[in-house]
This record gives structure tokens, C-alpha cells and sequence, in this order.
């Protein structure tokens, strides 16, 4: 069993990289481990992944803000504090914040984590879905 | 893709089962997808899960209370909200609310979970160590 309190969660927060547009801070919780890797990241206003795709999927729990999030193929849509999302194995997907708000989550990734390329910014600004809450 | 804001996880609360000493309430954040469950849960004072593991390992984020978690032939390790907790695969352990608290975590599971005999008190009420947080 690894044991990780929030002191050794906190010594590994860093700027987000080349994956990224925008400006997203990424706070590692647990580095891969088994094959399971945990980021909490704070999206600023416009910020949002790369597209990619997760081996075994990904899990997504919204913590604060307001977001964004689209798999391929389907519409744009809104996050928000308490939601939680699960991607599917080798599903192409991206998330980030809303152009107007931070959105911060906890990412699940399981598996290896393949990339592609940026969302334009067409794709970014389409029209999102407000889900029932 | 899933998504599942609030609403649509707060249908799903119930008192948990068999598998757990003491009074312990689960919440389903989502039910069994792709082998992957999702379980927030709260365990009353003295309430813990029968031991257990799971095939592809688990994951325990701590929200609220104080809580204890012991792997076999490890160390009970006392829990506290925003503790990080990975269970690798097929290791056989439990996990539960201290003596005088309760403890609210979300636990996500992975793959199948296998069910073990009940947490004697002798095992529960050993000394607890507290990590460095």
C-alpha cells in the first residue's frame, strides 16, 4: 500500500508543458505507479489539454470552476464542481477550462497516454451542453 | 464518454452490505463501467470493510473524518482528509473510519473485488501508526 498525505502530494506541483494550451498547473498526487498515474491540475481561463487518448481510460473529478470537455465525435460539454467523467479505454478526447472560468480537477489516467494534436480553437469555442445536475 | 454530474449520482445512496462491519453508507458515483466502479462511502465510528482486494488495484482519496487503513502484514495507517491512498493488484487489505470519527472517501475500484473474512476488533483496535503530513 503506498500512503501519500498532502505533504508529499504538494512538492511536485509544476507548469504544465507542450500537452497543454494555455496556461494549466498540474499538482501530482501519485506518480505512475502500476500503471496508474494521479494529476490534480488547475486549468487558468482558456487552458485545455492536447487531444489524446488514455490505454485504460481515465476517470475526471471536478473540484472547483467551471469546464469543458469533448470526445471525438461528440458535442462540447460543460463541467462543473462534482461532476465526475469516465473516458473509455483508447477514447480520443481533451479537457480544460471554460474561456471565462479556472476549472480544477483530479485526472485518473490509466494506462499509457497517447497524444495528439492541440484543439483548435474552432473546436474549443463551439457551442457546449449544460447536462441536468 | 460519461458524464455524470451530481443529480445523477445522488439516486444511488444506500446502507452498505455484508462485506462491512459496523454502519457504512455508499454512495455510487458510477456504477461498474468498463471494469471500473466508483464508490464514495461513509463510514459511521467503528465501520470498516471486510478484508478484500482488488484484480487491478484501487484508489482511495480521503475528503473527510479520520480513518484507518491496514494492508496485510503492514502497519493500520491512520487517514486523514486529502490522503492519497493506491492499493496495487490483488493486494489484501481494508479500509474504515477510526474508533471515535467517521471518514468519508471515495474509493475507485478496479477490476474485480474479492471478499475476505470480517476484521476482527484484535486486528482493528491495533496501535495505529500516524504518517509525517
Amino acid at each position: 500500500m503506498i500512503h501519500i498525505p498532502p505533504r508529499q502530494q504538494a512538492g511536485t506541483a509544476g507548469k504544465a508543458g507542450s500537452q497543454f494550451t494555455g496556461v494549466a498547473f498540474p499538482y501530482v498526487t501519485m506518480a505512475a505507479t502500476d500503471g496508474v498515474v494521479i494529476n490534480t491540475v488547475d486549468f487558468t481561463p482558456g487552458a485545455r489539454t492536447h487531444w489524446h487518448s488514455h490505454e485504460d481510460g481515465q476517470i475526471l473529478q471536478v473540484l472547483a470552476g467551471r469546464g469543458l470537455v469533448q470526445s471525438e465525435g461528440g458535442p462540447v460539454v460543460i463541467l462543473r464542481a462534482g461532476d465526475t467523467v469516465w473516458v473509455p479505454p483508447g477514447e480520443r478526447h481533451w479537457h480544460g477550462a471554460a474561456p471565462d472560468s479556472f476549472m480544477v480537477h483530479t485526472a485518473i489516467s490509466l494506462g499509457e497516454t497517447t497524444w495528439d494534436a492541440p484543439v483548435a480553437e474552432e473546436e474549443y469555442r463551439a457551442k457546449a451542453e449544460e447536462n441536468e445536475r
